[in-house]
């Protein structure tokens, strides 16, 4: 069955189908990507919104979009491995194809006198706009001082909720790991992460807490086990965890690093992943889940896609079309650390 | 003893020291640094050098060089993580102390059309001048087309002997590698290292059969073992080296990820380290190196010291003075892995 979201074949979307997706007539639809005035902002919305259900034509998208403008981008970040912001640069850059947009990245290191400099460095090369990639997934404060050009928040969503922000849904990532140890038929399942003073911790033991309640379960030792995102406290709390509970026979872990602790002491205690329990973590941080033994199942928070979002959000807003803040779901990235056994 | 490069105390170098250790006035040192046209070229790079050894009053200099100026610099990268980009910017940055210059970074993902694209983009933003990181150490073609602002490579050199090249001493990584096994006491020294197709892993392999040879040694089955820069090849490798040469005492790594392999190994063969045998790796990467089991001590190639002589070299340039290329030393990071036991 092909539901009205899906292309038959592998074809590119065309703009018959942007137009049937969002129900209008093919001229509406031409006309709202062409951002021309005679379009209301609302029905603007609603094609916008199918040609990136689609993943419409980026270049007929860019002409409406980027017409007159010189397609720069300041993207703002504090974080200071690369790991989580050049990903979404990526994906900015490409939301409209391949060059069309040229991103700036520079790096204010969480240190909000630098974070203006930046600011002003940027406003007076004149960029059409301004990504803020947060370092965590807690709210920020929005930029102060008189912005003159739009602003979108990618990661950390803005303290402001009148600003557009778009970030991950980590209350999902929590629900889609503990569903997926459930359906390997897991049912004593811990959950070991890092600092609680991190919205993201906090917002996967929400996930995770509510899966296993859908399934009238609850979590290993009835809470989840915080403390750092390193392997260090990997190692050591699985040590604990199955000190204290042997039933245990899923780990649902926080990041990577700390998965990669966890299977490091499974191992040490000669406990067999995934014959007698499985693993997953979360990032999907390449370097640290292919790499384990065995290989790492996680969650993957889809980063340049949500920086393609954002992206297109931003020129959106510079073209006067304001478009909701938006959470982004994650997926599950299946490796051997969680493969049915028996 | 204090030699004429150090500061006695912990006080910050004065005007008067740069003058003392370059051999002129204090008058003249001054002029050199305002760039004052009166002082011959020959001086004012002796000036500036003795200000770089010295960690010379950042603002001072910046004053000098900066005046007038915008404090812009674009950095092109084609690091897909941002691991070695992200600490050459921050340097860059720091060049001429906090709040100086902004380093706008752009990713050409090693495609030569999307980086003439971001040049475009930089240049049409005015940027004072680039720094072109590239994401392996060979060198690259320069920068085609008309570039009208100074541009310094960072990292990969230039091909073109005439530019202004800053990198890494891989050759002296080796060297120093090697020199500080056989100073813990080992003599049966393997290098396991990536692949060959880099010169990176061909430099060090030079460093550390030339450290080996002035201590009438060679390296433990008389080549080095290469492959690639993971952790699976780590592991396969190490499993080869001590079943074919189980003498071995010392294993010099060409990345951090093929050491933590190799530590992997060594624990499931029972060979304890650092007891037994040594491990060492390279490029410090504090997420790898500061989390295995034992700890791993690396070589750390400066990168963010780095980033500073090109963000140094390039104002320089931008003033009219065109310092040479230069190669830099890496250090030692000494942790568990090579503790001399016994």
């Amino acid at each position: 069955m092909t539901s009205e979201r899906e292309i038959p074949g592998n074809r590119a979307p065309t703009l018959t189908d942007v137009a049937k997706l969002a129900g209008v007539s093919v001229a509406t639809a031409s006309k709202a990507i062409n951002g021309r005035a005679e379009v209301k902002a609302a029905t603007r919305v609603r094609v916008l919104e199918a040609a990136e259900v689609l993943s419409f034509a980026p270049n007929a998208l860019a002409r409406g979009l980027l017409s007159g403008r010189t397609g720069t981008v300041g993207l703002l970040t504090s974080d200071l491995e690369g790991r989580f912001s050049i990903p979404i640069l990526m994906g900015a850059e490409d939301a409209f194809g391949a060059g069309q947009i040229s991103v700036f990245l520079c790096d204010a290191r969480g240190d909000a006198i630098r974070e203006m400099h930046h600011v002003r460095a940027l406003l007076s090369r004149r960029v059409d706009g301004l990504i803020v990639v947060g370092s965590r997934t807690d709210a920020r404060p929005p930029l102060t001082g008189n912005i003159p050009v739009p602003v979108v928040y990618a990661y950390a969503p803005s303290a402001d909720p009148d600003d557009i922000s778009i970030t991950v849904d980590n209350v999902g990532g929590g629900r889609l790991a503990v569903d997926h140890l459930l359906a390997c038929g897991r049912r004593n399942i811990a959950h070991i992460t890092g600092e609680a003073s991190f919205q993201a911790a906090r917002d996967r033991v929400e996930g995770a807490t509510a899966a296993l309640a859908a399934a009238d379960l609850s979590l290993v030792g009835d809470r989840p086990y915080f403390g750092s995102w390193d392997e260090s406290w990997g190692r050591a709390a699985a040590r604990m965890v199955v000190g204290q509970h042997p039933e245990v026979d899923g780990i649902f872990c926080g990041s990577d690093q700390i998965a990669r602790g966890v299977l490091e002491t499974l191992r040490d205690l000669g406990r067999d992943v995934p014959g007698s329990i499985s693993v997953l973590g979360f990032d999907n941080w390449e370097a640290i889940a292919a790499h384990s033994r065995p290989r790492l199942t996680s969650i993957d928070m889809n980063l340049q896609r949500l920086g393609t979002i954002a992206g297109q959000r931003l020129f959106a807003a510079i073209d006067g079309v304001s478009l909701p803040s938006e959470e982004f779901p994650g997926r599950l990235v299946m490796r051997e650390s969680t493969v049915p056994v028996g």
